[in-house]
C-alpha cells in the first residue's frame, strides 16, 4: 500500500484517517506494569502477540523481561521467527500436511518452540511428522471453563500427556489453559489435580501456563501456574475498561477518524467502518467510544462508514473535516486490518511500525 | 505472506485452511445475469469492487459489459487505476489535504474519474484542489432513506449541484444514491424531482446512479436512473439468500475450515475465527452456515477459533482434521482479510488471485 505514512514529529491531526494510533507512554506503562506484577509473584510472563502483531512491540516486551512469545498459528510464529524471536509457544492444534511440514521447518530454526494439543489426532500428526533428532515440545491444552478447545478433565490431560511422552519425537512440555472463565480457583484445581496425577505416574510437568488479559493481575491466585500469557493488556480496550481490568488512562490505542458528512442535525458519518473498527461488539450495543463527545453513539457500521447518532450528544459534535478519536471495543481485531500503525507521544508521531503478522490465519 | 498457495488442479481438500474459495461457474453466472438484466432494461451497470477487491474479477465484469467501476476510497481507486481501469466513480466525500492531493494525481491518469459530495465543505475542498486544465466530475450524493450520507432533499441536491457547476475546476456529473431502503418509488421520486428542479435552472444531470445488490434486480423500477451500482451480487452471501435476493445456488464464495478440536460431544472448534469470517452478524445470531451439517451452529468466534454448538446438528459432525465449508454472513468483509483468494471449478483449483485492494481504507 503506497500510503503516505507520516514522518516522526508530525502532529496526529495531520495523519490521514482512519488510522489506529498507539500512545508510547501508555504502551510502555502497560508493558512495565504487567511484567512487574509477574516478577513480584514469581510468574514467568509470555505475551500473546495477537494484539500488536509487531516485532517492534514484542521486542519491548522481551526487553522488559518476558521469557518468550505466544502465537496462535504457524504463520504467525514464522513472522516472529523471521524477526529473530527464539522462544515461541503456539497455543493451537496444528493439523494437516501443509501446516505440519511448516511447523517442522520452524522447529529447525527456533531455539525453543512448543505447541499444544487436545486430541489424539493432533498428537498422532505431530508424532509422525517430527524426528528424534529434533523433537517437538507439546503441552496439553485444558478446558478450565472457557468451553473452547481443551481436554475436559485432569484424567484426560494425563492420558494425552502419556501419549505425548511415549512418542519418540515429542516431548511432553506441560499443560496450558485459557482463560479463567470459571475463576482462578477452577484453573488452580484443574492444574493441581493434573500435576498430582502426572506425578503419581512419574511424569514431569515443567510448564503450567495460564492465560488471558482479564486474568493477568489475578495470576497469583493460580499458584500452580509457572507462567501467564496475555495479549490485550498491552493496548487495552473498551471491553477491558468495562470489565474493570484497566482504566481509561491505560488505553494505548485510539483510532483517528474524520467526519465526512453531517447529513442531518442528529447524524454524523465518520470515515471508519467495519474495515477499521471491525464489527466486534463484545457485548456492547455500539462500535466504540468517541473521545470528548459523550453521548454520541456509533450506532451502525458499513465497510467504510460509521454512522453516529447525535441525539444524546452532550456537546456540539465535530464538523465535516475534523478528526475525532475512537476507543475501540476490541484492539486485537483492529490491528489485523492495517499494514502499518502509527505511534505517538503527546500527539506527535514517534514511529510507524509494520504489522508483521497481519493476516496470518494459517 | 509466504503461504503455500495451491497450484491449478489441486483438489480443494488439499488447500490449507481457513481459505475463502470462489466457484468459477457461479461467479460467471452471477456476472452474466446482472449484466443481462441491466442490458435488457437499458441501464448501464457499474460494479462496486468492494466485494472482490480484485482486478481479475473486475476485468470479468468489464468484459461482460459493465461501463466502469465503483470504488469507495481514493486508495481503492488507485489500486484499480494501477491495474489499468479507466472509468472509476468514487462514491465518497474526499476531505483533507493528503487525500485531495492524491485524488488530483489520480484524476491526471484516469480517463473518467468522478467523486460524490454531500456538503459545501467537500465541494470547497475539491474546488480549491483541482484546476481548470483538468477538471473533476462531481456527483451529488442523495439520501433516499438509507440514513447514511447524502443531502436530505431534492432542493438541497440542486443547491449543491449549482455550487459544483459554478466552480471552474469542477463539473457537475449528476446524482447518486444508495441503497433503496425506502423502496424504488422513494428513489424514483427523489431523482425525478431533482431532475425537474435542475432542468428548470438549465443544469444538465447526465448521470443518475442508483445502488445496492438488494436493489439490483429492481433497478428497472427507478426509470430516472441511468446506471446501477452493485457489489455483493458477484459472490452473494447468506444475508442475500435470507432477503430473497438470490438462492443458495448463486453463492459463489465459501470458506474452507478445518475441525481442530472436538472437546465435548456437543461442541466442535474450527480454525476460522473473526480473522477469517469477521464478526458481521447482519441480523443473524450466528456467524455463517456450515454446508452439509444442518443444525450445527457457529455460536461464537474468537480471532482464530469458531466454536460450533452441535446440539441441534442432524448428522454426525466432521471429525478432527476434516474440512468443512462455510457460507459467510457477509462476503465483502471476508475478502478484506485475505491477501489472495483461491478460485475453483468443481472442487479443483483454477487460479489464485491477489486481493489488490485489501486494506485500502483511505
Amino acid at each position: 500500500m503506497n500510503y503516505p505514512w507520516p514522518q516522526p514529529g508530525t502532529p496526529l491531526e495531520q495523519v490521514a484517517t482512519p488510522m489506529p494510533v498507539i500512545d508510547e507512554e501508555r504502551l510502555a506503562t502497560n508493558i512495565a506494569r504487567a511484567q512487574a506484577y509477574c516478577n513480584s509473584h514469581g510468574k514467568r510472563f509470555r505475551p500473546h502477540i495477537k494484539t500488536h502483531k509487531m516485532a517492534a512491540v514484542a521486542r519491548q516486551q522481551i526487553e522488559a523481561g518476558a521469557i518468550g512469545l505466544n502465537c496462535q498459528k504457524v504463520t504467525e510464529a514464522e513472522a516472529f521467527a523471521d524477526a529473530g524471536f527464539d522462544d515461541i509457544l503456539i497455543t493451537y492444534n496444528i493439523l494437516g500436511p501443509t501446516k505440519l511440514a511448516r511447523l517442522k521447518a520452524l522447529n529447525d530454526r527456533v531455539g525453543k518452540l512448543a505447541v499444544v494439543a487436545d486430541s489424539e489426532t493432533t498428537v498422532d500428526g505431530l508424532a509422525s511428522t517430527f524426528g528424534e533428532d529434533r523433537p517437538l515440545t507439546v503441552l496439553v491444552e485444558c478446558d478450565t471453563g472457557a468451553k473452547r478447545c481443551g481436554v475436559q478433565t485432569p484424567q484426560a490431560a494425563v492420558a494425552l500427556a502419556e501419549k505425548i511422552a511415549a512418542a519418540p519425537a515429542l516431548r511432553f512440555g506441560g499443560i496450558m489453559t485459557y482463560p479463567a472463565v470459571g475463576g482462578a480457583e477452577q484453573v488452580e484445581r484443574f492444574m493441581a489435580e493434573t500435576m498430582k496425577l502426572l506425578s503419581d505416574k512419574g511424569i514431569d510437568c515443567p510448564v503450567r501456563s495460564s492465560g488471558g488479559s482479564p486474568d493477568l493481575f489475578a495470576a497469583h491466585l493460580v499458584p500452580s501456574a509457572t507462567e501467564h500469557r496475555a495479549g490485550t493488556y498491552v493496548y487495552n480496550d473498551r471491553s477491558m475498561v468495562r470489565a474493570g481490568h484497566c482504566t481509561t488512562d491505560d488505553l494505548a490505542m485510539q483510532i483517528l477518524a474524520t467526519v465526512v458528512s453531517r447529513p442531518a442535525p442528529d447524524r454524523a458519518v465518520l470515515d471508519c467502518g467495519s474495515k477499521a473498527l471491525t464489527s466486534d461488539l463484545l457485548g456492547f450495543t455500539d462500535y466504540g467510544t468517541i473521545v470528548d463527545y459523550a453521548g454520541a453513539q456509533i450506532v451502525s457500521l458499513s465497510e467504510e462508514h460509521a454512522v453516529i447518532d447525535l441525539q444524546g450528544c452532550q456537546v456540539p459534535f465535530a464538523e465535516i473535516g475534523q478528526v475525532v478519536k475512537i476507543i475501540p471495543n476490541h484492539t486485537c481485531v483492529v490491528t489485523n486490518l492495517f499494514d502499518r500503525i502509527v505511534f505517538h507521544r503527546d500527539g506527535f508521531v514517534t514511529r510507524v511500525e509494520k504489522v508483521d503478522a497481519r493476516g496470518t490465519v494459517w
